[in-house]
C-alpha cells in the first residue's frame, strides 16, 4: 500500500520549520540553512552534489531515506519559491535544471500553472487542492509507490492534521530561532496515532520519528 | 561562586511546559503528570517517596542532580499553587509538610505574605520583585551556593530572557499538548552563550542542556 511520508524535516528547538521573512536570497528566511546544517554534512548529500566525503554514521542513515521508495512529492507553494513566484513566469523552484526529486512533484497552489517538465525526471505539477486530493493525484502519479510530503512547515502540519502522514521524520536542531512558522501547532495529542522513537546524534540534532500505527 | 540552575524541567515536543487549565485538581492543567512520567520512574524519585525500585540510568543520573549543592529555589506563584492561592490564608504548597526543597525557597508574587517555616528545611519566603532581584535573595540565602530556578514556563524563561540562568536541564517528552504555557518564546539566539547537549534516553525523552560558556 502506498504510503505518505516525511523526511529530513527540520525545526528548531523552539518548533519553528522555517525562519521569517523568506525570500529569492533567503529561502529559509533569518534562519539561513542553520536547520539544513547537519544534512549538508552527511554522505549522502557530499554524492548528491558529487564531492567526496561526508559522514557515514546516524544523520546519513536518517538522510538517505529521502529516495526510496517514493513516486511522487507534494510540497507547498513556499517551498517551491520566494514569496511573489507565481508572479514570476519563468521561475522553475530552487533547484536548477536537474531538481533532486526525480518524480512527479506536486505544488499546493492557489495560482496554478502548467506543468514544467525538468531533467532528471522531476515534473512540476500546480494543484489548487485541499491536503486529500493532492494525496490523491500524488498516489496515482507515483504508481503505487509512496508519497513524500516535502513541506513546508504549514503544508506538513495541515497533512497531519487531516491524518494523512503515515511516517513523520522530524530532525530537532538544537537552535531557538524565535519567529518563523511553526511545525507544531494545533496537533494536540497526534502522537496516540503513532509510535514514537527518538534518537540524539553526536552532531547535535535529534532524530523524531512518528509511525503511524497499523 | 553561586551559578543559577534549572533542573528536570519538563516540556512537550510542542514546547509547553505546563498544560491549560491549571486548578487545585490539576496542577499542570491538561497535561496531568503526562511530562512528568520519565521522573517518577527513577530511582530517585522512588528514594524520595520512600518506595523500592527504580530505574537506575541515564534518566536517574539526571533527575537526582536536583539536590547537590543547591541552597535555594526560585519559583513562580503558579507553581506554588492553584490560581487564587494567595485568596487561601491556609495554602502552604503542594509538597505536604515536608517538601522536597530542604532549603530555602522565594515564591514570586504579586501578594507577599509572611515566610512559612515547613518541616525538614524549607521555608517559603514571598517576594514581589524582579528576576535580578529574586536572584541576588536566594544568592543570600543560599549562603554561597548555587540556586535553582524552579519553574515554571514564564519564570524559566524570564530568566533565561534576562541572561539569569547559568545551566538549564530541559527534558523533552514526545507528547504534543497543542496549549499550555510555552518555555521557549522570545529567546532567539539563546544557544550562542550556551554549550548545548542532546541525548535521548531508552525511556522516549530527550535531555538538553545548556550550560553557560565562560
Amino acid at each position: 500500500m502506498s504510503r505518505s511520508h516525511v523526511h529530513n524535516f527540520s525545526v528548531s528547538l523552539d518548533g519553528f520549520g522555517t525562519g521569517e521573512g523568506q525570500s529569492l536570497d533567503e529561502p529559509f528566511g533569518h534562519a539561513g540553512e542553520r536547520l539544513h546544517e547537519w544534512m549538508f554534512a552527511t554522505r549522502w548529500w557530499h554524492e548528491m552534489t558529487d564531492r567526496p566525503g561526508g559522514t557515514g554514521g546516524l544523520d546519513d542513515a536518517f538522510a538517505r531515506r529521502f529516495t526510496p521508495g517514493i513516486g511522487a512529492e507534494i510540497m507547498g507553494a513556499g517551498k517551491f519559491g520566494p514569496p511573489g513566484w507565481h508572479q514570476m513566469p519563468e521561475w522553475r523552484g530552487w533547484w536548477g535544471t536537474d531538481p533532486p526529486f526525480h518524480t512527479p512533484v506536486f505544488v499546493l497552489t492557489r495560482h496554478p500553472r502548467p506543468s514544467i517538465e525538468m531533467e532528471g525526471g522531476t515534473t512540476f505539477h500546480f494543484l489548487d487542492a485541499a491536503p486529500d486530493e493532492a494525496l490523491a493525484a500524488a498516489r496515482e502519479a507515483a504508481g503505487g509507490q509512496d508519497v513524500r510530503i516535502g513541506g513546508g512547515p504549514a503544508v506538513v502540519r495541515d497533512f497531519l492534521a487531516a491524518g494523512l502522514i503515515d511516517h513523520l521524520h522530524v530532525v530537532v536542531v538544537p537552535i531557538l530561532l524565535g519567529r518563523g512558522v511553526r511545525l507544531w501547532d494545533g496537533l494536540e495529542g497526534l502522537e496516540k496515532d503513532y509510535a514514537v522513537e527518538t534518537v540524539s546524534s553526536p552532531s547535535g540534532v535529534t532524530h523524531v520519528t512518528l509511525t503511524r500505527m497499523a
